[in-house]
């Protein structure tokens, strides 16, 4: 019996686990004090009321009979993928059907999962600072991982990968950085994948914050990008599903490789190790697109965006150098005086009750930066900015 | 770029994919044709009126931002683990601790993602008939699969296996034959893993069902199994979640193998490819074990045994040779005549309008077996009868 020693390549801790795991540890010896977390990314706001009506009602089908409903359809149900395929990409000028779609418990997942249906001998190519499940997946799966580093001489926007890159994956607008690509940049890797046979995983889970002009919305925007990109989808940041999960992955039928269509490997996949995003929380994701739902939903983004607007303002007006916050709710800063990410992060814990992210846990290239994020409360964000200016 | 081509290994499609496929076929060639499903083993009575309740509350929580929950604990919540470990062990005399236990949105997930903590080479045994995801998913892993023959000779209990397993899947009550396993027969299983260093994957999806003495409800009855086995549990089977996804697996501390804590394994796992299953789940989760909550849930689990009893009852008047249905929500009966197992289902499709499992689906030995289930409307099952009867 031989364990996936794989596993022994990784650091230690998840990096969110080892977060919490000091916070737990600050907690607990200082019980008089009130931590303001700005750190792990996850919304504040309740479910707003029309998603909320929805997700009611569907309960209460599931307290009947006549409306009972069990496992769901493989990909998710069809109501919810017909308003995907409409309101995300139709209505965008890209033509993504139904049956590309496939609904999961959230981009988390199929971040993780997507991998799986890739031969281990690939080259994977991720940013430099990166989400780490990109990379963790990968390594857990013995890939040889390259990393591109972005940094603030490329405007946290990658160079095309220096080697041969067989999987690459791009975040935009980015966590953690806040950067996003433009039209021509994105162009460029998918003309990249389209030349060297690579496929590239685009994580879209930010793209509600987009607020400028001629920022791609989806990679599918791009031309030829359905024959070389899987794209990721996720309810969390948009419409606050962190706690009830939901997501989705786009595999194009166009997608094929070997031979062989990665829109069937992938739904291969999802028919064996997975049983469907629960209903009631389809339909209130269906709800989120709904004329209520959707104004409900944009109107939280848009407070959040707020909150990145102060600390951006904030932040810049105490002399650090910030990044991000325009058109994703992360805001990157420069750890002031040299300091290390993790220095920095105990220094704000213990001095300011502040928690946010070292930037070294998302790459080398992260190291002397911090991520804050927008998903505070208002109040909560302004005191954060107070205790920065009082450190 | 390649593919996964161990997925090339696979058939075509997921059992009850193509089930699916050959009955919606047949539904628009016959609209006026009332199909009976006996088939996928997908429960059909509501959510138990106290476990709605707590639902409907935990929904109402997630609209207020004083209750929202965001992001879940990895592992799952506190509120929950205690409780399982309480009700499903410790008042079993067996002393599994919440940290042991690992919340998730399904067996069937657990049973696909289980696998991957594993090295490739580890040599995998299954039963023969089994449940397709064990198989599928260490196939799509690459690893070599040896089959332990279930038949009528053996009481669908499997021997030790033949030649040296790393790995071992069981399940019992089992999915698709309903047959059981006793104490004594489990504890050789245990022994044998013991003594070869194999990890037993022990699927108890259907314990609620057992009602019977001297048959276990968990491995961990059995001596020393705490340091061979890893448990799946469902809330599907015994309350009605298919459609609300929750489950849960077991990895005791005390499981090391090659000097690491595959309980340490998981929870990274866990951490790094899943963000939780939603709070509102949990708390209706939580709600099956309250007094009033598990009340409600034995009395649909006896309504479905009852089920059972008629199917049961009823094909061995017409002289079927049938087994399961008394500790287990599944007939397994000989086909008829000889016909082979989708012989025997397209027949019934065609003749009964009765949708049931061809048991070579399953596996080799599951050829000339059909499964039914026990989870149909009483009044469809024994409409359903009836239709056997005049075929």
């Amino acid at each position: 019996m031989k364990i996936n020693k794989n596993y022994l390549n990784l650091s230690d801790n998840y990096l969110f686990s080892e977060i919490a795991t000091r916070v737990k540890k600050y907690s607990a010896e200082n019980p008089d004090k009130r931590i303001i977390r700005l750190g792990i990314g996850d919304v504040t706001k309740p479910i707003a009321e029309p998603v909320l009506n929805t997700l009611t009602q569907s309960v209460n089908e599931m307290g009947k009979a006549e409306t009972f409903r069990g496992y769901a359809p493989d990909k998710g149900y069809e109501f919810l993928r017909n308003v995907i395929s409409e309101s995300d990409y139709r209505s965008r000028g890209c033509d993504i059907e139904p049956d590309e779609i496939f609904v999961s418990d959230g981009a988390k997942s199929d971040c993780g999962n997507i991998q799986e249906i890739f031969d281990k001998e690939n080259t994977v190519a991720v940013t430099d600072p990166v989400y780490p499940v990109y990379a963790d997946t990968n390594i857990m799966a013995g890939r040889r991982i390259i990393y591109m580093p972005c940094t603030a001489e490329n405007g946290f926007v990658p160079d095309l990968p220096g080697e041969r890159a067989d999987i690459i994956y791009l975040c935009f607008p980015n966590n953690p950085t806040g950067a996003v690509i433009t039209k021509a940049e994105l162009q460029k890797f998918v003309d990249y994948a389209r030349k060297n046979d690579s496929v590239i995983i685009y994580d879209a889970a930010y793209e509600a914050y987009i607020t400028e002009q001629n920022i791609p919305h989806s990679i599918y925007e791009c031309e030829g990008a359905k024959e070389v990109a899987i794209e990721l989808h996720s309810f969390s940041k948009n419409a606050g599903f962190t706690g009830l999960r939901l997501g989705y992955a786009v595999v194009p039928k166009a997608l094929v490789r070997e031979g062989v269509s990665l829109n069937k490997l992938w739904a291969r996949r999802h028919a064996t190790k997975y049983n469907g995003a629960p209903y009631i929380i389809q339909r209130a994701g269906e709800a989120v697109y709904s004329p209520e739902g959707a104004a409900a939903v944009k109107k939280q983004v848009r407070e959040y965006m707020e909150n990145a607007r102060f600390i951006r303002d904030s932040l810049a007006g105490m002399n650090y150098r910030v990044y991000g916050g325009v058109n994703a709710p992360y805001i990157w800063l420069k750890t002031p005086e040299g300091l290390t990410s993790w220095e920095f992060f105990d220094l704000l814990l213990n001095k300011a009750n502040v928690v946010g992210t070292p930037g070294s846990g998302f790459g080398k290239c992260g190291e002397g930066y911090f991520r804050l994020t927008a998903f505070g409360d208002p109040t909560d964000t302004k005191e954060a900015m107070e205790r920065f200016r009082r450190l």
